[in-house]
């Protein structure tokens, strides 16, 4: 809203950054202190089936609430959200896709808590760090998801022999 | 994880923003598409007392979890939140503000809305965008909440007369 | 130099920014108040020629230093360098990079103008501004270098019936 | 120049950075390959005095040139400037004032240096690097002012006793 003289502070000081066209956008989300979260909720070891399960139902409302995004790959209480190499949402500005992504996704998750622990009351808010990174083609964006993948094999057997 | 052939992808990608020290660090919350979804729950116009009162509990929670957080102001479906000047919450890495803020936010919200609207199911996911800004000193930041503090009765009088 | 209580204003203020790997590096060069500079020396329009092969040899030399830029294009007072996509040129911090290749550019400039304007003394500093920006492929560097060719076309045309 | 359909390149891809109103802005260069650069000219150890008013003579220049700079700091082959706190040089732009600042002070050390050194050719081009930082009021600028006085002692030390 215009017309102020306090309105120098978003002029001065509030930048847009927007990210480079032709890049593939990567929003990759994260439990906050999920260890804890898992114990206070007894989550089984090493992968609770049903955090799994709300995790994917999570990605699956993004993927319908976001057509721009074209593939999702998680594991354990990580998601990772490509988005089309020409997407425009929100003309590829960085603190709306990161923030839209991570809130929507905190938003289903505490949703959809209760169908997939019907009998496990939210004891206190989850909630999940966010990052957005850029790859200019397709061969990073391939051994992006290779990283995850190896990562997610390495966790579980952490988490198995531990 | 580390000693992946897949590993460059972090390394030669994904860069941390450090926010400059000696600066107040805000972050500003906004309802994405609220209008929409304050008709879809039936919000009393212009200002519907329990959304007003959630999003109060929300902030409340956030003063709570983050005790760097020195200051709140909340407009509507909006909220700024002030960190001290010194913070060293995350070590002022932008994106790790930006979405734990945003997220936790967002949980409360969520899990809080049936407390202020115990006959109002959620019909859809409330979420929210955020941005952070950098203000450099005392004036700067009197000023920006002196402008959220304009901008607030700017709406007020607007959605009253319109 | 370490050590210091006064060291925290680089290790808190000042960040270093890394281009991401994968794409062209592109440096643009680009006279300040040539029209001016010109004139104070009496360059021919719309081209004089003696201007415009120092500024190729000035390119030429920044070639030979600076062996990861693959290809050169110049237009009246500008200059576009382009760095192989895979160079690791100072780390690719965008700083040194930028400020770097003006200022060796802008030295050469200067050491040369006597063998090619041997009866025009400088009258004042010639200097140049810079730019960085980094393309993730091929096609959109094909279209980078087309647009400065256009741009040269559109300048020569504007130059010689104005 | 407009309506080329080139001209995404510089849309999609070319960004601004506006440094931050209420900041005083610092510009320090930095000599590259200086050692090198001064035993192939025969500089004395450990300060060549004909170099450092060398140095000096850009320095002045550069206030003369570009008024909103406020104080000027050198050591060796260095120097820090400071712009005033309210500055709108260039609007702000980031590499604007880097790469200008760098060229200029370039350009005066090449023409300026028959000047300090009248029977010693220039060998080879001398360059500089360049940085910019943010400082977000009066303790933190003297604070750097501070560091790089005490790194010049430290610099003179170990080139006195090495």
């Amino acid at each position: 809203m215009a017309n102020s003289k306090y309105e120098y502070v978003k002029r001065e000081f509030e930048f847009q950054r927007h990210l480079p066209a032709s890049n593939w956008i990567v929003v990759r989300i994260d439990g906050c202190h999920f260890h804890r979260f898992s114990e206070l909720h007894a989550f089984e070891k090493p992968n609770d089936e049903n955090a799994l399960r709300l995790m994917n139902a999570c990605a699956t409302h993004m993927l319908e609430k976001f057509p721009d995004i074209v593939f999702a790959y998680g594991v354990s209480d990580e998601y990772s959200f490509v988005f089309r190499e020409k997407t425009e949402f929100y003309k590829r500005r960085e603190s709306k896709i990161l923030s839209l992504c991570v809130s929507y996704f905190t938003s289903v998750y505490v949703m959809k808590w209760k169908d997939f622990f019907p009998n496990n009351d939210l004891k206190e808010p989850p909630y999940f760090d966010g990052r957005v990174v850029c790859y200019p083609n397709i061969n990073t964006i391939r051994d992006y998801l290779a990283w995850r993948q190896v990562d997610c094999k390495l966790l579980e057997l952490k988490s198995r022999f531990s």
